[in-house]
């Protein structure tokens, strides 16, 4: 059985810019917190991957499709599925979706924000080599494959 | 009765910086949106207050004292109370903790990390002038004045 | 005659993570610095277009490639080309390059370290419709148009 | 003979929030930026001081008086200069000045925004404990200290 992970963020004045709207990069940072949240609850924190299993994650790509700002005080969702694995690398498949009730009433809820795609790469943490995902890890990711069977 | 208000984070990468701390400025964000989680949870988030009481909160004076560092993966505990309020700015006393269970056993539970004052002045959103806080707030901040009677 | 823009950085600690290198999601910042940086140069800083043009850029789609890291203190160079125009869309060509004398002999300079196409739309300041890009801005991107004759 | 350093910047939306202004917590960076910027030019980078002298240095205290809002696009100045230095610590007055010819006529050139005293302490790079500043360093320092005789 597989599924989606999400975490939910709320936006501050920090995340905005003087458009007005959430500032486009910081989309990749709430992408970051999710699967480091993911990571987290599966009792693979980022820390301990790099002081136990001397292990990094590097996002190598990223795609990312802006469909619709977000504003201030909007409850954003932040999912993460994995859709594909190979030996040092994976591709996740994230989405920002505006969630809950909103402030501004003329905003729909559960609406797409932004689609993306990132792949990341498993790199050593002491030389920087690529290195293969550990089988720990690769379970981990199995649950939240949206394309394993 | 009074009482503290405080939110717990988690550090991420995108907190940290190159000596393998979180970087000193981003207190200061992670300050202020302990101070939005409690005007949200009392009922006025900052977006409702630009758009309906054409009022924003700016911070004029911001003085930190960095006692020990955060890393990767805490759990931060970042506290709000209020100790003095006048027609047209409050004071804030903050305070950053780290909790939790923590992924480095040397590290202690409930250290001080930063700890903070900050003066933050009422403005109109519209033409930037200094505005007295409406009674509505000064209830709110009164719950969390640890000097109020 | 046509010629490429580009912006030189140097990269502080605020620009870096735990990780020693630079924070994925900060080029996409850096990158914004130069585009920023063209249209002031060409007479048209963000806020002209925003005050006198009722313009804003925003950023609907960015794929980026990592292919190595930058570290602290690090010489960048952020260029941007115009690869393409449609009515109220462009897309830019950017890449970062490490340039000028490393601090680390290990570094080669004019290493190629983040290869991005970035696609942006015009819309309305106020109500945030698409609109037509002006004349005035369709002759400075075709100064920076890498395919134009 | 003593003088101050300083460091030009130039405000993109990143720096900004939906406020309209340049987001608080912001000129911490900026301050940064020209801190390291003083270093690079004598010789000193962070990243040098680090790997050749394990030295880093921590920002301890930080009092910062917000005067007046930066905006998109204006030209600001931050500047540099050590007050006081002991063994292992030196406290630098750093402000923020507005200058250059502004893009709003309303805006006066060389308004002071914000004013700021910052303690820095020296730490091995290596173990975190407290160290002497090198002397090398403190002649540095010492040029940059308006109350050297």
């Amino acid at each position: 059985m597989t599924s989606n992970f999400s975490k939910q963020i709320v936006i501050n004045y920090v995340d905005t810019d003087a458009g007005g709207v959430v500032y486009h990069a910081n989309y990749l940072a709430f992408m970051e917190s999710a699967r480091s949240a993911l990571l987290r609850q599966a009792g693979f924190p980022a820390s301990v991957l790099r002081d136990k299993f001397n292990l990094v994650f590097v996002v190598t790509e990223s795609n990312l499709k802006f469909k619709k700002p977000a504003y201030l005080d909007d409850e954003l969702e932040v999912s993460v599925a994995v859709t594909s694995m190979r030996g040092a690398s994976i591709v996740c498949h994230q989405q920002v979706t505006r969630c809950g009730e909103q402030q501004s009433q003329e905003l729909q809820t559960n609406e797409l924000l932004v689609d993306a795609t990132i792949r990341i790469a498993t790199i050593t943490a002491d030389t920087f080599l690529p290195c293969r995902i550990p089988s720990e890890l690769r379970h981990v990711f199995a649950q939240f494959n949206i394309h394993s069977a």
